[in-house]
């Protein structure tokens, strides 16, 4: 369908992902500085050596990091190591039904580990220690597989937030019942500028919670192209190195994945764009909350609205500037802030969605 | 093509392997008699409870049984729960090029537990400790599968035996190198047959070696179909109650396959068997090794004879009592002798054997 | 807790399960009578040529069987040969919440294939066509497993039924989404039974209906022990024989496996033995339905009742002859007939839970 | 060891791999100038259509290229589509045992597909003909794993090379056998280099040839870090963007790697690259080959020597100037030049080898 042509001009950057969004001018440069002389390959380099001081300063303790290319490599060497920490192959990940191990990987932890997900209906992304306790019955029975690692999200798929007592209340059921902790933290960054917007912020949900292992994202937060398994349970490190290499996650010139990590962890770059992000998410609501054909719910705890739209307004906004559906069948769509969103931009959207708005609204 | 007309008449028996032979009397009475009444699915019967304590004093200490239906599954069950008990997923088997888990079950190790075989070379079918020591360039290097278990045959694929004190270096190698050891037992009653055909020979190459698990071979040695995975070494048994359902070899109605076990466990009949058939493999060789175009080596030490045979030979006496082909480029086939194997069959074959060697010498 | 002293005298054979109960003497005869000389191994023998040809004229059609040990094994080397005729190891199999590939068989699926399951809730374990077409937005996504094989279970774990004209719809839908349907016929018989209690009505609800592979019960019915994979599309069937092999499936003496299956289809032994236990399941209805403290819902379509029980009565119902829970949350059990449930053991069992009905009504 | 004081000035590179060598400027400046705007993930943006029509032209035909992050990546997503076309999941990837799939992949093919692979002793890293005819005694055996797909290294992990006429003549083989054809191209720019440095030349040795897959590697030859899966073979590809998010090889930000290739394939820099290092390996080759307690083989076919040296050197040297062992059992050493050796690395390196012979040699 054609773009209105009543609309004004469309914003810079879309509202897409904010992995559509390129990386941070400083994230960029520490890759092309990283590109001096030689540097032996697999890790054994000046700047991951650096990257792994850096998560130990920031956990504040003997962690071991393991870096690698995307979020479910990320999430698979995790998941492998902890599962592999466990006795048997017989153990699964729980989660919820909304978990991107779950929904989004196209079967990885399945292919890649061999290993069974409980995914638990929720409707805000979010797992209960009520809801792990309910497990116990698989427990013991040679029928079930065993839940052995618990799978959190945090920001969730939905953009809520756990509480780091929420958390820490889940740590304490799961290793009470013999599971391991793992925080899938895609968006960890986002959930830290949330919180408080410090590294004490960020180990009040992860190690001071109890969490044993952190995917900690950097794509989506500015980088080209980086994550990093965190291991703040040293038992579930043993042997991730291989794991890594096993699931093809072992980066060849790593010293470009590490660099990139440099530059976010200096001066806690890493907040401040997932903070800025979040607020970009914060005016765009303040400035459409109140459009009629605009249904929205709460002020965002983070970078992602999902408002539910008058259906006939969704295709003419987003061919006028992209973002992706939520849910089809009820009208609802995501709208996501990233690093490189400016208040131009969410002013721009806010007067496209209420031009739009208007015309639908008015009598032809 | 048809048999020479002036053969005399084929044994009762053929000598194509022991799986081709029935069950024993007394094993298959025993199957019958668990047919009473109503028994409790996957374990929880008298007949295993029984099964598992003869197992115990079999061994003489406190070791776990679980009964599983063929050789690979017994295999993929001991493999499966003894990676399971290593750290990570990325620990491999170390076997011979031989072993019948590398080259007769159709990839199951790779398929079900998605472990590496390390196949070795190895003329008797057996390793050394000097072989194993050589894998120790792989251990701490992240490109390499790191060896977890090494996996003996006992007897060998070819008829070949360990010593106890070969199988302890092993064991000791194995273990000073962080691995543990694994015994396909799937001919375990013709080695302690041919080892002293005792409880405490069974031990010597086994629980007193330093062995961790045995796959515990019935199905070839004169029953229905059972085998048993018995885990000498405790940690390597936690959680195989789940790996042998996960890997699909949990029985249903396990009362038979524990009452064909308590049977041949019973006043040692397993053993009584097997050096029958020892014996019957050592009375072949006896009457064919000096027939021309015949070519042996010497004694068999278990229930196989794996003769070069005169190229024209072969057809015409498989036509009349069948085998199997061993390595056909070298004129080489197995013969093997089965605990229903009678002195007439193997006089009768002997006969037939030197028939067809007297016409395929004679002038024509 | 001791049996309530005024308990009549408990029934012969308990309610616990139908792989509680023995074999059929035909069956356990038919293995005996197989015990005769030697006979090549892996199916190379009389027997098993037997019984693929029975089931040929079962079905009516060139089908290829596969016997198996048990069904968690039947529905793995099911599940492997059709996803392994899709291109990609991509995809997923679907099925209900109650489905036993989910819930009660430790993961294998993941384990053995690789594979996710996708479980769709289900009140009544049953699929509908409708839910199989709101999987169409995975399709085509590549973050997405590719929905690949439709699993039903005939009857169901809950003791439903489809009938011919709902599979027949199933198979419709699932086949003009690119997807094969496996039956999972654990209780295929007591399935037949049900809807006609013949051959034709068999194949109403499988090869007439559409359905690509059958994963065909015996051992509940009073085998000993053996199942089979019955491939009515052929192009499913291909390679089958490696994939059994490779997920530990492969019978050695196998005749022991065909002959109890050429024994049940024999007269239609399977069919009469599964229309017995069903009938003894409605007799046990009607005989306990209008008990107080007992809440019973229609009348079973095939050999179970889930009755929901006055929560005093259970333990000592259950000391005085076993059945298993179900819901314990909401006081529900389980009751099961088999071949061999006895109109006598019915009346027995109804007697009892009518005595401690009675007396958990009285004053005390 | 300390470095022996009199030695020269080290080269700026070392010799150690062509990993350890950065980014070409070309292409890292690609990288910089594809951080423009936004650009949605997951390849749907102009970077990555550009890229798959420039692999297009080179291989002149409608192939279909998937990006991935790095070697083993390309590997598992090629053989995972590759196997995955063939029916059954029983099918086994055949190699030499030199192969980087086999020996330097951690487990990767067994554990994230579960295939089993062969790999047949090779002197030279190269398969022949004859050496996959001897493996038809396992086809149509269903104990064995079925020959499914064969795969060449090009240039070989020892730096060979197989001429276009010997890829087809195994194409040929391999096809007429019913297996496919894997190309791994960790190196095959230098492959292209040394077989005529033209477009052409890599058709002749890969498309023309029969090859059905290409791994095609960049990271190797000045890339920051990017490889593509070219599926010459259009059936092979079937489902291969579902496989490659499946084994966690989908890149989010996909522009980043697109722009290398698009870099790297504009002009044929990619050969020119590999020519260059090519060329350094000859005259490494040309200035080291007489020097005594340097015993060196045929003059170089791609950028990599394997030479003995006087044991006695080798620690001097590494620690003045770095390279890996390749068999310490024998003083075998790699020297591997890169796209960034320059002819004075090349003589500083070759004036330090004369040194250290030369003391070597000198009466104390």
């Amino acid at each position: 369908m054609a773009t209105t042509p009543s609309m004004p001009a469309a914003p810079r950057c879309a509202f897409a992902s904010d992995n559509a969004a390129g990386a941070h001018p400083a994230i960029l440069q520490a890759v092309v500085d990283a590109n001096a002389g030689h540097a032996l390959a697999y890790g054994d380099d000046a700047h991951t050596r650096e990257c792994e001081a850096r998560f130990r300063d920031l956990f504040g303790a003997d962690v071991t990091t393991r870096l690698t290319f995307n979020g479910t490599g990320s999430n698979i060497v995790a998941l492998g190591s902890m599962l592999g920490s466990l006795p048997g192959p017989h153990h699964a990940v729980v989660c919820t039904d909304w978990a991107h191990i779950h929904a989004d990987e196209t079967g990885a932890p399945e292919r890649a580990l061999g290993t069974k997900l409980i995914d638990l209906p929720s409707p805000d992304a979010k797992l209960t220690p009520e809801r792990l306790r309910e497990l116990s019955h698989l427990q013991g029975v040679q029928h079930h597989v065993q839940p052995g690692v618990v799978s959190l999200t945090q920001a969730t798929e939905l953009g809520t937030l756990y509480t780091p007592s929420e958390i820490a209340a889940l740590c304490d059921t799961a290793h009470s019942m013999g599971m391991l902790v793992h925080l899938d933290g895609a968006r960890i960054a986002n959930a830290t500028a949330a919180l408080g917007g410090t590294p004490a912020a960020l180990r009040s949900f992860t190690i001071d919670a109890g969490v044993d292992v952190v995917s900690f994202g950097g794509t989506k937060n500015g980088m080209v192209g980086a994550e990093a398994v965190v291991f703040l349970n040293a038992g579930t490190a043993v042997g991730s190195e291989y794991t890594r290499k096993q699931v093809t996650q072992l980066p060849s010139k790593m010293r470009f994945l590490a660099a990139q990590f440099n530059a976010a962890l200096h001066d806690e770059l890493w907040i401040s764009l997932a903070a800025h992000a979040n607020a970009m998410a914060t005016e765009l609501h303040r400035l459409t909350a109140s459009i009629t054909g605009v249904e929205l719910g709460d002020k965002p705890q983070v970078n992602s609205l999902f408002p539910r739209l008058d259906p006939a307004m969704i295709e003419p906004l987003r061919d006028w500037c992209f973002f992706w559906d939520w849910d089809p069948t009820i009208g609802q769509v995501r709208w996501m802030t990233s690093w490189d969103t400016s208040p131009d931009d969410v002013q721009a959207f806010a007067d496209g969605v209420a031009t739009l708005a208007r015309e639908r609204s008015e009598p032809i």
